[in-house]
């Protein structure tokens, strides 16, 4: 799956996945007024105004970016009725086109790994029937119970054409608490990248590993090292936009014939609107101001790694 | 809530709780011929046997024991109708007067784990109202990515008495590739221990922290590092019986009063009736198994922290 990830990239010459991550406070009034009027002040209320918002931002942005990510926890927060929404936006992106790198940061052990590849990436046995399930294309997955928990995801990108990205740094000031602590002459973080590059041979897809992983924007000086220690996993990227990166910083981890790296924003696109750059767009022109950010997005990205 | 959950470990004299991970292969075929029967070879077929079984588990252990501990990982992997059956069953456990630990191992930073803490501990607000969710008692959640991610948990454990068990040593094979690096004289889960103690300061509930931690029963020699540095956690105890642990490792996981710690048992109790000693109550006896096994654990357990 990584292999037509890279792909996408190239064709669209867009580096860059926008993050689905949708809280209630980014979305237009209108389009919460018109689904509470419709279903009320609930669960599938909050639900159907998420997925109208996804549809507006799928639409307005499909054509110029690879893939989304839409951001488990935004939905499950909503319980059952916001995961139809995730499962829904999912099965649209892909209807569009897009990949859909399914953020759910899931990590456990043996057969329990097992059953988070499956309903994410796999699909699973009823009697003599056989169902895709949430059917992402890629998901994250924490690296902190060992290969244990990630050899199941493996299996699964092998048999399933899927891919995963696993956490190597990410991107909140906090991260170093563990990540930075030093084992003998290396960052933990570096060991997880270490692991990560032994991990993904077992699952390359031309050029790349399936097995990808993900660090920050916010530590472009980190991503040199890690870069060079997994020269043949691609890196998704968040960080970038509203939690501090910049197009500059992002050199670091792209290889130099600018592939390499996915280059993720969540709500400098998807909430473009509130911006003082793009205000003219108004609220009922999220969608128009969610597309000329990505356009600016990339602009800065190419610049940044050029 | 983690007084709660003492009070309720000493009134029924069982610091145990019981694994809810029904696999399908778990099931006894009665079950899920009459779920097949009724909803066909889908995922609400699927559903419904895992419904009928937990329903089953619980009403024959539900006096024995404080808690049950569902797996959302053996519910994703069956979509949208599997985890439906998870909200059903811990709906249903709480209605018998049990504790839940709800098993998701999440994690994320800033916003998003506000957003885990939110679907799985919290209360939601949609425009004027406010909506509880999957609403387990307690969560575990992954320590990677250090305190931002813990925050927002210890926020919702504050504002709607709840708790969380933070993974510190899992109780897998090969979760010393991280977790029992060196970092100078300590090894990391020792570090995270550390943290886990000073997390739990901010959320005393009588003599324990609802900031509780994970540590495997198969490393008895590191719970007793553990044990002394983090004095207010409770600890959650994975690995029991069918991964290893046996009642006598488990000593040093509890304080000298015979609290601080509850060991979970999954297979070992659900699929009892599949073991040699249980084979007698048949496949159509597995809930009376399940109970049997549930003594059979409490006493083992008793004399090894004797």
């Amino acid at each position: 799956m990584i292999a037509k990830l890279i792909t996408e990239m190239t064709r669209k010459n867009a580096p860059i996945v926008v993050g689905l991550d949708p809280m209630l406070s980014y979305i237009p009034e209108h389009i919460k007024a018109e689904a509470f009027a419709e279903k009320g002040e609930t669960l599938e209320g909050a639900a159907e105004a998420i997925w109208v918002y996804n549809k507006g931002l799928i639409d307005a942005t499909y054509d110029l970016i690879p893939a989304v990510k839409p951001q488990i926890a935004m939905y499950e927060q909503f319980g059952i009725p916001g995961l139809m929404a995730y499962d829904k936006t999912v099965k649209y992106a892909k209807e569009k086109g897009l990949l859909v790198i399914g953020d759910v940061k899931r990590g456990d052990i043996g057969s329990t790994s097992a059953a988070y590849a499956t309903g994410h990436l796999g699909t699973v046995q009823v009697g003599s029937k056989t169902y895709p399930l949430f059917d992402e294309d890629f998901a994250t997955v924490n690296p902190y119970l060992g290969s244990d928990g990630i050899k199941p995801f493996i299996d699964v990108c092998n048999s399933h054409d899927k891919g995963i990205f696993v956490l190597v740094k990410t991107s909140n000031p906090s991260s170093g608490e563990f990540q930075d602590q030093k084992v003998g002459e290396k960052a933990l973080y570096e060991l997880v990248a270490e692991k990560v590059n032994e991990w993904g041979l077992s699952s390359m897809d031309g050029a790349y590993s399936n097995v990808g992983a993900v660090v920050g924007a916010t530590y472009p000086e980190m991503a040199k090292v890690v870069r060079s220690l997994m020269p043949k996993a691609v890196i998704l990227v968040p960080g970038y936009g509203a939690q501090g990166g910049t197009g500059k910083d992002l050199a670091p981890f792209f290889n130099p014939d600018g592939t390499g790296a996915i280059v993720n924003s969540s709500r400098g696109i998807i909430a473009a609107y509130k911006q003082e750059k793009y205000a003219h767009f108004t609220e009922a022109g999220f969608a128009d101001a969610a597309r000329a950010a990505v356009e600016d997005m990339k602009e800065d990205i190419a610049k940044g790694i050029a």
